[in-house]
């Protein structure tokens, strides 16, 4: 894998990308201790479930590495790990996948077998072993998911396209940010168009700015000019006229984008803006995909009706800070500033998501393949996670 | 009518709102002469087509009434006025109302009948008499024109609505600004708006942001709060969501939008962004109504085809101005910004308009009465506009 990533990690050494500097500065922090994976998170120079689970976890296997547990017994090294993962936590104690990966390491050091290495060295070495192998796994398996969501929905597009260029391209639109900087790298969504673009079948990536809190035009932007691949701009509001007036031009041909999360029946909760660019998809003849990994598929609630959605402060949507642009319109990355855009008087709606039924989705694209939809209008995940199927929905 | 003006005027005195101070600030300058008219129509203090035409109208008028004009005959009275109009049109060259205007201001002072006072301060006074009046008149029709819409606008939703509140309550959606900031007072979409509120039918507006350029946050929701009418602002994203989850509970019945122009057909060139709200209005079964002047009617063009529409630069989109907010939250009015939100290094498009064709639209809502779509799926203007069809499309 090439391109923008998050996060760059060799054993012993791991780095971040400072998301905060984005997308004006383009600047790593060495990350080599619990406290400094703590502090990435916590001040969100970090950001996206999935990086933030691979930066704890990798930071602390980057200290263990480097002999920061001076333990002399197999007890003694398990209870000093669970304490530094307790710290970890706390980053972040609302992040799903981050509460996941700390059980997932605590259940994994406890399974070495150490027996006859209780006492001493041998026994911590082990575990310490254990420890920093079951990191790098997640951090691989982040990975794979996504680039396996990339080919899937790459030839999923490529072979349902409603319209492609004389040698084969197709243009599509995002929404938010899905890609390298929420994820080990590639991303999902955005991960698709990079398995387009690095197979020679994308013609041009439209992103939307994604207001209120510009994921699309600070982070989506910067990944997409930082490799290379031919893209442009629009305001949300630009979406519908970009279909009715360049579809043709630019051989458009889908909708993209992440999900937050993906109900039974296929409805799906994402950024805010979502909806609308399914209802325009479908009004003017283009697919409309949601990438999520099986992760983020619930199988517990059954549709979208039971998704309850955040409701943000109004500040986020009358306010916004970005680094200061000067008399002669160069941007001063030392300087940011937070300006006014609305009456400061006026409601708000802040709604951080919506849903999109399942009706205008026309496929789900997760790491073990395509799930589309059914004669019944809604999505059946049965056969690609038959066990958690068992488990909640039953036979 | 009462409410926010941008244009207070009694003879002798004009004062103007200045809108580069909004929505922060609520100052109004004297306008006393054209120099000041000119002004603050190049600072774009004052915006709008008809508001700039009324400005340049009475400026020059409040010079006159206070005695600038020191001829000595009809004729060079005559030549004085031109003067200063054909200097005033050069504030805002483009501008067509403002030219219209001028034209009109020309004709009114050479068709007064001076006959036996060409020479002496009795022609001049009669010239002079005949050019207020006439400005006067400029400005209280487009009020008349305004106050039509609103009343024929609220009149006809009223009666067509999907959905009303138990005691007759309609909510609406408007988009970008058409409001008292735009023309000479109650505006043309938010006319309507105005109407059903003070006939005590509106049970709620939301307005949208208006990206790139904040029209509708910062101006529209300005006027909202200012005249206390019950409001709420949105992103241009969420207003899919807002139709799919809160119609019913609001009694949405349309989406209300003026336009830059209406052709032949019905198509309208409006706001970027008018399009995709005209799809998912349809999509919600709410009414689309386009409030126009029959000025903005071109009879000319046949379809929206024929619309060139203007592409702006893109730092419109990746930069935004604003006042500060401080450390404290609270906005510094004397201090202004500008910021880049978006990677600058990213390809942009940037419409200022889209085009929404005729069979989206419900009705089109003018001074001279509404017109509602035919059964070949597109207006005829015909009636409403007799002389100026037979004129220019024939028979």
């Amino acid at each position: 894998m090439s391109g923008l990533q998050a996060i760059r990690y060799s054993r012993g050494k791991l780095e971040v990308l400072d998301q905060l500097k984005l997308p004006h500065e383009h600047h790593y922090d060495e990350v080599l201790t619990s406290e400094e994976a703590f502090d990435s998170i916590k001040s969100m120079r970090v950001r996206g479930a999935p990086a933030i689970a691979i930066v704890a976890a990798l930071g602390h296997g980057v200290e263990l590495h480097n002999g920061s547990c001076k333990a002399s017994s197999s007890e003694e090294t398990i209870s000093y790990i669970d304490s530094r993962l307790d710290y970890l936590k706390q980053s972040r104690p609302t992040a799903v996948d981050l509460t996941n990966a700390i059980t997932h390491l605590k259940n994994t050091i406890r399974s070495v077998d150490v027996s006859g290495k209780e006492n001493g060295t041998a026994g911590r070495d082990a575990i310490i072993s254990a420890y920093i192998a079951a990191a790098e796994e997640i951090f691989r398996k982040d990975t794979e998911t996504n680039l396996s969501i990339g080919e899937h929905g790459s030839k999923w597009l490529l072979e349902n396209a409603p319209t492609k260029s004389a040698d084969g391209k197709v243009s599509v639109l995002t929404h938010c940010n899905t890609g390298s900087l929420a994820t080990s790298g590639h991303g999902t969504a955005l991960g698709i168009i990079r398995s387009l673009y690095s197979g020679g079948h994308l013609y041009h990536a439209f992103c939307t700015e994604t207001r209120p809190y510009n994921q699309g035009s600070r982070l989506t932007a910067f990944e997409l000019v930082y490799e290379g691949i031919p893209s442009t701009l629009i305001t949300d509001s630009m979406a519908g006229a970009l279909f009715a007036t360049k579809k043709a031009e630019n051989n458009i041909a889908a909708v993209i984008v992440g999900a937050d999360r993906v109900v039974r029946n296929g409805d799906t909760a994402n950024k805010i803006g979502t909806y609308a660019l399914a209802v325009l998809a479908k009004y003017h003849g283009l697919k409309f995909i949601v990438a999520a990994p099986t992760t983020s598929i619930d199988l517990q609630t059954e549709t979208g009706a039971g998704i309850k959605i955040e409701e943000r402060k109004p500040e986020e949507l009358t306010q916004i800070s970005g680094a200061v642009v000067g008399e002669d319109g160069k941007v001063d990355v030392s300087r940011t500033e937070r300006v006014a855009t609305a009456h400061q008087g006026i409601a708000v709606w802040n709604p951080a998501f919506d849903v999109t039924p399942a009706e205008l989705i026309d496929a789900v694209v997760t790491e073990r393949g395509v799930v589309v939809k059914g004669a019944d209008g809604t999505f059946d995940f049965k056969d690609i996670m038959p066990e958690r199927w068992a488990k909640v929905v039953g036979k």
